[in-house]
């Protein structure tokens, strides 16, 4: 089967969280919106205004899987997981999986709202002064909370290399993503900060070792980070 | 086996979705935090910050169940769901009702920073003239956004009673919550929003006379909305 992954074309955003699963999984998928064969961000746009759809997703990244239709990263990646053994075998590791992704879900929306802290339907030259103030508390706190907490995690697990249970599963590859993010959007301050998260900066170098992520990155499948998406680099923020 | 739930006392918050689950399916629980003999505010620190914990919870609320321990409220739900016949019986709708939970965890969030738009460690009138900016087009826009998209979700629905397959699942409980949060925190401006999703309040009601909610609601088990929680009312936000 093939999957349709659809996602705003341009950005890595929260399509790359669920990018980076099916790749690892060496799923064969396709990206709907840049993917003119496909009918491009119209067919995004259609699918998503479509008023007689019964389950219709709020907003993107959505992926298409036969006739089921699963919205939202966290949801996604559960499903992908179990699908494609990126996920715990037993069910309390499996609800931990989960819990751990939906904490990956509201750090990104905190990085997000370092550039938007006002609206998302604003400018980010309209609320600077606001995203100055937001960045300086979210880099003093935020950071070393979240990420302080996944190391944690690791620090417990078997051997210190995946968050669950000795074997890579779905959040680890979102922690990757954390790191690169990160790293793009406030190189000063992560070069600062990763000395407190050792063991993250080890997963994070560890997956992307993995021949598949690694063959990933080098394609043209793989967008670079921009002044569109989640992690934006604006040089005054980064404190 | 009985339930122990983890929460803030003084606040419904995120609890309040996990406490009208667990109020609905009649289950045997106790929160922990309200109640000294479980230990009260101080066993939910000590199982925060118990460094030993190899899968330790990232905040409240969070869920005993025996030997497993749940974060996340979603996550929570969705065990609960399942347990306790509150989630749909087939594996689209289950994940499409994970889909909606989520949707109302980023629209709770979005509520949260109504008051604190800039930072959670800042008090409120620290943040007043940005709370103010933020809540105008939180109004305006991500209400109508959010339930719009709930009503239409409920149009297409069996029966229109409940937003999946014509019986109460949980995501139905976390809709009432929701119009009586909104219906706290800004009265006038829901006033006037209701009348563009007339069956998310006719859900409301009907989430309202199920018994257990009912006699949930006036029990002291229930904690009123106040100026602590997610849903606070400050006049000078309500447009």
């Amino acid at each position: 089967m093939k999957y349709q992954l659809y996602y705003w074309p341009g950005l890595p955003g929260r399509g790359e969280f669920v990018r980076l699963a099916l790749e690892e999984a060496g799923a064969d998928y396709v990206d709907v919106a840049r993917d003119d064969d496909e009918g491009g961000i119209e067919a995004l746009l259609a699918f998503l205004n479509d008023q007689k759809n019964p389950m219709p997703p709020f907003a993107p990244p959505f992926l298409k899987a036969g006739k089921l239709v699963i919205a939202q990263s966290a949801n996604i990646l559960m499903y992908l997981g179990r699908k494609h053994h990126l996920a715990p075998a037993n069910d309390a590791e499996r609800l931990f999986a989960n819990q751990l992704q939906l904490t990956v879900t509201d750090f990104v929306k905190e990085v997000h709202d370092t550039h938007h802290p006002l609206a998302s339907s604003l400018y980010y030259e309209d609320q600077k002064p606001e995203a100055r103030r937001y960045t300086e508390i979210f880099l003093k706190e935020r950071v070393s909370k979240y990420m302080g907490y996944f190391e944690r995690v690791l620090s417990h697990a078997k051997g210190k290399k995946f968050l669950i249970g000795g074997k890579l599963t779905y959040p680890d590859l979102s922690m990757f993503q954390l790191v690169e993010g990160l790293r793009y959007a406030f190189p000063d301050a992560s070069r600062r900060a990763e000395r407190r998260y050792p063991l993250i900066v080890a997963l994070h170098d560890r997956v992307a070792e993995r021949p598949r992520i690694k063959k990933y990155r080098a394609s043209n499948r793989c967008i670079p980070f921009n002044e569109s998406g989640i992690f934006r680099h604006y040089p005054e923020l980064d404190g």
